[in-house]
């Protein structure tokens, strides 16, 4: 089995389930506690906190610990949402995650959604006429699907200039490419643990400690009152090592490791196989990252034999078994819907090797042939489904 | 070390980790994916909803699965104010947990909160009179500081007749005393694994299937678009192996045992020491918790001395260390203010025995003994604290 599935999810790293595995077994205690077990717990939160901020080069008591990315965001725009003035519009990206769409969609306002361009990379200038009228900015740092980087540093300008906030969902982004909050002023930032091998239920929210917040989750007053629930201490600890591990690896060759991985992988496929397109801006792209267009093939047939050759990978994250919606992201760039249902993202992650490059690239060279041969034309789509 | 503190947090039984490690360890899927690995995800979690619908009686689908007692509560909340006329109040009790009434003080709408009569339990005649012109009712199952079992199927009559939904705050209650959804017909029901010796970062939301739901987390649509958010598969299946271990023993004689240990505990402590006080209704008690006022001694004091004489208990929810504020709970039951600041909650488990309870009291009796001998006098309470 080889996973090229890291946009989806990561496994855990060794040190970090070593890490949590004292909180799962032995020690229990509720940090709300007044004895010394709960003191320990409360002492290993702090020294997470303290890792998760050096991850982006925050200060600890800027970092909200969350269940995952999704309340993370959810949390961030809900607070933005509460501060500011509802009769001007929040404004976002048409690209973004659904956690960030779906949230806002919900919200008594008008949401904008400024439009990419062809190689799926925010149109600055939209941003910039439509700021100044505005209430707030989510933009993502990096889109899930192509793993394009988004022009953060100049939209943290436009909303300085404009006098709002700006929250970024980063759940993509961070521990992936180094990224410091000194040289990205955000406001808020969101974060996910089991996007570089932390585990899944834990989740952080940057917020600049100048700011005003509303929290979502109230109750006993934990993380100083700003989300409330008995700490997830396992899955904190978890996460202060995987940000410890990530912020190592990337202050040596970790994105250069990926980037030579998901190189490789590429060359391979598209020097063996005609019409494979590259979606998404490749001079702002994310290490580890390739998403690619096989004309003539259903994305849900590629995944079934792909599956079969022992290949983990995904058609975006729109795509769920049973629930074939071209992604939005891709309509959003302008590709087709016919090439967009035909498009596969790759995701490597340090957990990968280079001795996996080749048998991957392989097997997708051989899928698409496969699909292409039962259709026995490249005119459009052939789907391996029955129905 | 004797954890009596069980209502604050339980430990993972063995059996819960056993069935947690191989989806820490190796399989780390995400289960939206459409490969195999993925679908394993999926069903193990659909697994775990069963189990978790068991320990209740309810439908599977009945079920969503939540990062916690809080999240779930705040949840339920929201959708009840989401989908009620905002001029109506929403009635609950004044002995809540403070995940109802922060979540509620924070709505839009006014909150008003039932009176308790001097041994803890709700005043039904209160809620009668005022449920007609309410929007909703949210009660808890039992109290968590002095464990007692308020009257939930009265309250649903109430709620029935007066065609208003209802929601309970279960997290005390299920896993410690035999609960049916049958029995007790509510529209939600909050559940945290972590009391029940499931993992912290877990918990359940009960949702009548025929009940309009308004999601509070939105983005991905997992748990069938009602808690969006990579699942914790790991937590997940640990709550559901919780809930069946919970499940076979409540049907065998757990409540019984855990009543066995608490009352000779109670015994032991009462006999030896004069001055000693049960708070709450003695009829309507989780068979796990005793509540304790000592006359002339500060709980403050007494949680240091039974810290290092290796004894965990705590001083209610509202007590943390250097934020001492007597118990709303005991407040609102009309405990004075210097009895609440003397009472102390001990919670027994499964994971104690009954070879701890002597030892246990011991270590009581003699703070209590200490304590009271440091002061010199019974007229008012010392701490041990400088200042």
């Amino acid at each position: 089995m080889i996973d090229l599935d890291s946009n989806a999810t990561t496994g855990l790293l060794p040190e970090v389930l070593d890490a949590m595995m004292p909180w799962l077994r032995d020690q229990h205690a509720n940090p709300s506690g007044s004895y010394g077990a709960a003191k320990r717990a409360r002492k290993a939160i702090d020294e997470a906190r303290t890792q998760v901020a050096g991850l982006i080069d925050a200060q600890p008591e800027e970092i909200i610990f969350t269940s995952g990315g999704t309340e993370s965001i959810n949390t961030a725009l809900h607070s933005l949402h509460a501060l500011t003035d509802t009769a001007l519009p929040a404004v976002t990206s048409a690209i973004e995650h659904s956690a960030v769409l779906r949230c806002l969609e919900a919200l008594p306002r008008e949401v904008r959604q400024l439009p990419v361009n062809g190689a799926g990379y925010l149109e600055l200038d939209a941003l910039r006429q439509t700021a100044p009228q505005a209430a707030f900015i989510s933009l993502m740092a990096a889109n899930n699907e192509t793993g394009v980087i988004q022009p953060l540093s100049e939209a943290i300008e436009v909303a300085r200039q404009a006098g709002i906030p700006i929250h970024s969902d980063g759940v993509q982004a961070i521990g992936k490419i180094p990224f410091s909050i000194r040289d990205h002023p955000l406001d808020l930032l969101s974060l996910s643990a089991h996007k570089f091998h932390g585990p899944k239920g834990a989740g952080a929210l940057y917020l600049r400690s100048t700011l005003s917040f509303e929290p979502l989750l109230r109750g006993g007053g934990q993380e100083a009152g700003r989300r409330s629930g008995t700490e997830n201490i396992a899955a904190i600890v978890g996460m202060g090592a995987a940000a410890q591990a990530a912020r190592r690896e990337l202050s040596g060759n970790l994105s250069a490791r990926l980037a030579a991985m998901r190189d490789h992988f590429e060359e391979q496929v598209m020097n063996a196989l005609e019409g494979v397109h590259r979606n998404g801006d490749m001079h702002h792209r994310l290490p580890n990252t390739t998403h690619l267009s096989f004309d003539g093939c259903e994305a849900a047939g590629l995944l079934i034999l792909l599956d079969e050759a022992g290949l983990q990978c995904s058609a975006g994250s729109a795509c769920m078994t049973g629930k074939q919606k071209p992604s939005h992201v891709q309509i959003a760039m302008g590709i087709s819907e016919t090439r967009a249902r035909s498009s596969l993202r790759f995701g490597f992650s340090k957990l990968n090797c280079m001795e996996q490059v080749t048998p991957a690239a392989q097997a997708v060279i051989k899928a698409v042939n496969k699909l292409r041969a039962i259709q026995g034309s490249s005119t459009g789509p052939v789907s391996v489904y029955g129905g």
